[in-house]
């Protein structure tokens, strides 16, 4: 299959509305993430070099880099997640005719769960450090562009909400209780800390528009 | 320009960061949107013919040609919002040294903000369609994709919000009171239907997750 980044926006609608189960909600996250910092950074080159703005400069060029490094990790998200469901599937077609085999498949199973868990759980982290980029963004951005950064937000946010349910889909199948309590507690943590971030973003921008 | 939706996933976060400020959260917003239509279509898809949804089948088929309409709909509302903001660009390039040519602008300009203000509009209008159908899938459609139904909802939550700014960005720039004052009261009302309906589904998921 043609890797999912490298199909153009059409197929790749076309392909997540199949009644195939992959691509699904997990690469819609991690795009949703690259959405937002490449939001981000558009306003970040939109403000390099800008009259008005140069106190700013050292900072913009430090979250542009930083933006553009979170977007391109975002971007291979994409592809990671419905590669780590399709391990699951091949996980889930393994023979369980013999007990070995059957112990082989459970292991495999949960091997493939704790790694389809953790590619949405990084897409979850990387987020929330495009938020912390779509505040500085927000603050000392081009004002032309405000609207931008606030979508920037927007998308970033949305990438934690849709990457955490990603997660806990994948927990509800893991068996190794301390890594589920473990990674349910930063799941909280990480969910409070998008809607904190974006609804004082959200408010920055409401003062400037 | 290649059109956007015809650019690969790559190309078009690379040319949504760079410096040019089209495409920005105008086209955004309507992928957003396209997405969450998107992923109500899979699950429709996934919930046709399975066993343990016969009744819900005549209703599911119905939601998928409506929800694949919307995603049309969305999808070539990513061009068309980039379009839409190239004329205002055009607009304010046009000469402006006679009166004649300065009232010719203005009119030019006035005609290039309300369009520009329709689009993302349009775009907000379309996304409560998808959230109404995003609220049957969850309820009644496969549950083994119920957060893709969930994560539909969130796409198509943001991508209200995101059309919603845009809009109000263009009507700063209308005289027309009137019209100003029309759109600014939908906008509020496609806000608040919008965020109703996403946590009245992200309730629904919650209890079946």
């Amino acid at each position: 299959m043609t890797k999912l980044v490298n199909q153009n926006l059409k197929m790749f609608l076309d392909e997540l509305a199949s009644s195939s189960p992959a691509p699904g909600g997990g690469s819609v996250a991690a795009l949703s993430g690259a959405l937002g910092a490449a939001l981000s950074s558009m306003v970040c080159n939109l403000t390099r070099g800008k009259q008005g703005y140069e106190t700013a400069q050292a900072e913009i060029a430090e979250k542009l880099d930083k933006s553009e490094e979170l977007r391109i990790g975002l971007t291979e998200l994409i592809d990671k997640d419905t590669e780590a469901f399709n391990e699951v599937m091949n996980a889930i077609k393994m023979p369980k005719e013999t007990e070995d085999q059957k112990e082989q498949r459970r292991k495999a199973l949960q091997l493939a769960f704790k790694h389809a868990a953790e590619v949405p759980l990084e897409t979850a982290r990387k987020c929330i450090q495009v938020l912390e980029i779509a505040r500085i963004v927000a603050e000392k951005g081009n004002k032309n562009s405000i609207s931008d950064a606030a979508v920037s937000a927007l998308m970033a946010q949305t990438g934690v909400q849709a990457a955490v349910l990603n997660v806990r889909i994948n927990l509800s199948s893991i068996k190794d209780t301390k890594y589920v309590q473990q990674v349910s507690t930063e799941l909280q943590e990480l969910l409070q800390n998008a809607m904190e971030k974006s609804a004082e973003i959200l408010g920055i921008v409401e003062k400037n528009l």
